[in-house]
């Protein structure tokens, strides 16, 4: 019996986190309205779709601030009326291009991964054409 | 411009396939006839379907011999005719059902990185009703 405990279960929801959650942070504040803080954002990904990539609150942090070390995500801290000042992140120019690339590559991605999950003995490649063409 | 060198691009690229590039592997294995080696696996994930998971063959082994340290796979040494030695993997009934979580696993992240692309206003959770029911 695996339970959700095994370091191995972690592991693999770690690893396909790491790429993940930094898209879905793009894809987010590409769709805002305006700036957004880091607790606005997680608000925004609550619940059983969290749990889905395995992102506890406080990992959203570093994505953020690596996003933006990245070039794709701006930053400006203002004061709150309660509490500490908030840092408020939008999306760059750059941050929009990106997002369409990485689109792209989770696309096909997504589109290998689940052929092969599929049909696993044909490598996914369903009725790819095996003959070399005329010179065969 | 951003081009498929930028290191941005790269990175996210790597990120998703340390998860999704053993899942694969794992479903191969467990897809297979019977053992294989290396080099067969890498065959059986060539041309278009590698690159979208911007996998090249040195990458694989690595993975092999990980998923092997892990239990999930065994393997075992064999002369081949011409050449050397060659290592056959086979999928142990632990990697089997790891499997079956790793699986359960990639279809949440999926089925939430996509809902969240498509409208990411939401948080990707389409008409999550708001009304806290009878009590409000």
């Amino acid at each position: 019996m695996i339970t959700s405990d095994d370091p191995r279960v972690r592991k693999f929801q770690r690893e396909l986190s790491a790429g993940t959650v930094a898209l879905v942070l793009l894809a987010l504040l590409d769709g805002a309205d305006g700036p957004m803080y880091g607790y606005q954002v997680a608000k925004r990904l609550e619940g059983a779709a969290r749990g889905a990539l395995g992102m506890k609150q406080g990992t959203l942090y570093p994505v953020l601030r690596s996003l933006e070390t990245l070039g794709l995500l701006a930053s400006e801290v203002e004061p709150s009326v309660a509490g500490p000042p908030r840092r408020y992140y939008t999306i760059t120019d750059d941050g929009r291009a990106m997002l369409d690339r990485w689109r792209g590559i989770w696309d096909d991605t997504r589109t290998f991964v689940d052929a092969l999950l599929a049909a696993p003995a044909t490598g996914g490649l369903a009725a790819a054409p095996r003959d070399g063409g005329a010179d065969e």
